[in-house]
């Protein structure tokens, strides 16, 4: 067994699932992830909904696609990749649990299921079919470092990046589906990219994104995945806006931690100004109201 | 006198303040803020500490160069050019108060003063010279919208934003000396420019950076002044790296308040989960403490 270490293989994987194509979707999804872990990946992100597509025209369908997040058959599949491959992997799961249905994202490791998160922030038409998610954002301990997870649109909020960062987070994987904003300039980088890339800066994590392509019942996605260091630069990627593609890099995530001193008087949380910044969830509360 | 809407110039001046050289400093502010003015500017920015200069040598000299913000030189000079031309200004000011110095931004309209922002967030050798702002983020109230102001190293912590835009600032206008950052790609707009867009965009606010330019004392500055509108995008700029410039964009400040509504289901403000954030300060306390 090699040893362990703070350096890995980093990996996210850009593929375009079908809508209601559950069998394909796991072959695919296995196939593209066997290829990063082929190329050297210890840790590999898929999509978000990457069992069950995105669009769905009714809350029947979306409740007809969703599975279990121990027992179904796409987290069964990636189990067995991940514990004969011995990697990790953080997949975009349409989860069915206790009667409800969520946009969740499944963690494996070799040993099998190791968490999960459940979206914090619901986006548009999701908030028609899915319950928001009511696990927070929790830390994964794996043996090279310290995970967190946010989906798509949870990328918004800065308070997504804190939660984890704050908990200890060397790495945060993102399964998403991005789509167009109407105001992106066509000459530049997708916004999505810009907040990731301030994200990993302002706290000092890894961020790895692995976005879906294609044109889902008219809707399409922008694909342009992802990893981006603790300095917010890009390690690899951004990929294309429509292909299929595995996004690759080392990261050393220790670097993580060593990043936040910036100089002898500056580390990014120390300096935070909690006396300051406690009239925050005030705030909100009248904002939410106006 | 015109008609008040909620459509202006905006105005950010990049300059090169010579530090000690306070009178010259002040001939080059008002000088350049006129040129704004001249060219339609209502609210126009200027460079933190455009007063006295960045790089002091000791707490003595910090001190020998700093005002009070009411009755100093640069303040009342400022006034004056507020009062003729019927503009608001927000200038970096190193500031005298009660025997203290902070480094500051007055907010100065053309009935004179209206207020101060104090620096929340220091950084470097600033901790020698400089108080912690004690004032929070204070929002001001102006005839054609909402202004909330930090300054530089306040840009990398989420909160500024939030502070701001949960209070109900539709701009935030951002005196700063960007220095060097050692990770940054030469080929890559500057990462504080990823944090302003970033910033502007999740919070839906208009954000004008007035940088400075120059070496001083062997500190490089990055210039790339900056006016990004709500969408995160920017309206006018970067400026260059190394030249005095005036920026200039129209901006619709209601346009803020608009933006935060993306589409029928999603407001950037009614998203957050703010029952999920609410241990973000206990995270805090043990993540300063590690």
């Amino acid at each position: 067994m090699p040893e362990v270490t703070t350096e890995i293989g980093l990996a996210a994987v850009q593929m375009e699932p079908r809508i209601g194509a559950v069998v394909e979707n796991i072959a695919r999804s296995v196939a593209m992830a066997t290829e990063a872990a082929e190329r050297g990946a210890e840790l590999i992100v898929l999509p978000e909904l990457c069992n069950s597509g995105y669009m769905f025209e009714s809350a029947e369908e979306a409740r007809s696609l969703a599975e279990d997040a121990r027992t179904g058959p796409s987290v069964r599949a990636w189990a067995a990749l991940a514990a004969n491959r011995r990697v990790w992997l953080v997949a975009g799961l349409n989860e069915l649990a206790c009667g409800r249905i969520y946009n969740s994202a499944v963690v494996i490791g070799p040993e099998g299921v190791l968490g999960l998160f459940r979206k914090i922030h619901l986006w548009d038409t999701e908030n028609r079919f899915f319950a928001r998610g009511d696990l927070g954002f929790p830390l994964f301990e794996l043996p090279f470092g310290r995970l967190g997870v946010f989906i798509c649109y949870d990328g918004w909020f800065p308070e997504s990046y804190r939660m984890c960062a704050l908990r200890g987070a060397d790495v945060i994987c993102v399964p998403t589906n991005w789509v167009p904003m109407p105001d992106q300039p066509p000459e530049r980088e997708v916004m999505a990219n810009t907040l990731l890339m301030g994200g990993a800066h302002a706290n000092g994590v890894f961020i790895a994104a692995a976005d879906r392509v294609g044109v889902e019942r008219g809707q399409p996605f922008l694909g342009r995945s992802v990893i981006v260091g603790p300095a917010g630069w890009p390690l690899a990627g951004p990929a294309s806006a429509d292909g299929e593609e595995v996004l690759l890099a080392r990261a050393d995530l220790a670097e993580a931690v060593r990043r936040r001193q910036l100089n002898a008087r500056n580390h990014l949380f120390a300096d935070r100004r909690q006396d300051v910044y406690g009239e925050i969830s005030n705030l909100a509360e009248r904002a939410a109201s106006r």
